[in-house]
């Protein structure tokens, strides 16, 4: 395989200060040990697209749904009851993590491959969608030999069930919020897990982030991207590395071809604009409108 | 590079019983999908010596005694005395876990480069004993597409350190038990991590090592291989997953080359002698007297 020239490297960025900040931190990055080379990519709004619905919240009314209609009393529940009626104003009022964990509790005692079954189940009928740009920036991250892995305020083990189809990420690369299991014995006495509904160790936004990511991974990444408050202290993290570094926002100021929205973060609130902390910070930002050329 | 015949595969496995049952497992696993190949080694007594101390043990004694000679008012701790003493029964008696933890504040309010290389330092004056034979072995797996991992009773940052070095694994596939780290910010307002002394998650010990490898990796090993009763359910978990497996266990029965021991492990008690265990469930035994041409 020939490699690409820098002309026809990331054919979906437009020329410009952004593809030109991408080309050069490549470039610098070709210096480093290949152990240094490590990228970290939040999914939700920088990978794939979040609106209307998060693609997990949208999968676990799924499964409410489906669930409800075998026991209607689940609808009684405030935070179902809520999620059912699409009532987001409530779902913000009681709070999206409490939201999320009253609904992993309809997965709780199940094993991990039914999760990861029911996730791709979901997935086959309602595919994300998923930045091009994006995409053929991961490939040429691990063409040059980067690991490069996906950080997610929800569930890992939802993003794990796609993220080796989707990015070609395979799931210990994955850092999210995990949920805890519980280990049993089936009725032969051979070992089983089972999913519990408690948080294992920190939900995964905003400073937990850097330190699940060095928790798991053992290694700071040189390049973060993200698109929300929740991603501020990861992009500073990895700015703030030693040797060539790259923070990259993803702004959605496209409402034609996708959204235009200031992002806030699931769980974090930030009185500062992320645009804004990206501006004083100096970090690389990607305007959906300016910078790609084809979105999807 | 030509593919060695089974007979140079494992040299340094006597032929027998317990070598044929690794090529035979090898053989069955070539069948497989490349992302179910994973197989992950217990550290301590599995890939290298644990005797006469844990390795990871005599690290933290030797820097409660450099960090002694500078206060020595460290010494009138009680878990400090029993190490600085090397009373065994009275480490016993506090409880290994006990012990650890206190030392782990040593280095509390570090950071994990500060921490990976004093790590570093230590083992470049005293190198871990690595088996040869599980060496031969991981070498063969990686050669066939799997994915090689390394799980540790003891503290996860300390492995990494080494791991690459050692055997080849990167350190996000090493699970083992994590300490906890606070995010702060230095004179700069630069995101930094601190180590704390706290545990995050589940001491990596027993029924923990199997919630521990899914949460972290999120697959479930088709070959484990551990030495003590600490091992015990996450070679069951292997064992009973579909397709080929292969629980592999390392019996310390040669006193001539190695050391002559029923293995404890480090926090779990159990009534049944993890041979015994082995011999009832019909797991793969390593004899280091029997099986092992060369020991180191």
């Amino acid at each position: 395989m020939s490699d690409p020239t820098p002309a026809t490297l990331l054919p979906s960025w437009r020329p410009g200060a952004t593809r030109d900040a991408l080309l050069a931190f490549l470039d610098a990055a070709a210096d480093l040990p290949v152990v240094d080379r490590v990228a970290y990519f939040d999914n939700d709004g920088t990978l794939w697209c979040e609106k209307p619905l998060y693609v997990q919240l949208a999968f676990l009314v799924d499964a409410l749904t489906r669930r409800t209609a075998q026991d209607p009393s689940l609808a009684e529940r405030e935070e179902f009851a809520a999620v059912l009626s699409g009532d987001m104003a409530k779902i913000a009022e009681l709070g999206l993590v409490r939201v999320a964990l009253a609904l992993a509790e309809l997965f709780e005692g199940g094993s991990p491959e039914d999760f990861a079954a029911e996730a791709r189940d979901y997935l086959g009928r309602h595919p994300g969608r998923v930045y091009r740009p994006m995409l053929e920036l991961i490939d040429e991250l691990r063409r040059r030999d980067f690991t490069v892995g996906i950080v997610t305020g929800g569930g890992t083990e939802f993003v794990r069930a796609i993220s080796e189809d989707l990015y070609g990420v395979p799931p210990q690369l994955v850092v999210g919020t995990l949920i805890d299991y519980e280990f049993a014995r089936d009725e032969h006495g051979r070992p089983v897990l089972q999913r519990t509904a408690a948080v294992l160790g920190h939900a995964n936004e905003g400073e937990p982030k850097v330190v699940n990511i060095q928790s798991q991974i053992g290694r700071r990444p040189i390049l973060a991207a993200g698109n929300s408050s929740g991603d501020k202290e990861m992009l500073e993290w990895a700015a703030a590395g030693p040797g060539p570094t790259l923070a990259l926002l993803v702004d959605h100021d496209d409402a034609e071809r996708e959204y235009a929205y200031a992002s806030e973060g699931a769980t974090t609130a930030n009185d500062e604009a992320i645009t804004d902390v990206a501006a004083r910070l100096g970090w690389t930002v990607a305007s959906m409108a300016r910078d790609w050329e084809t979105v999807f």
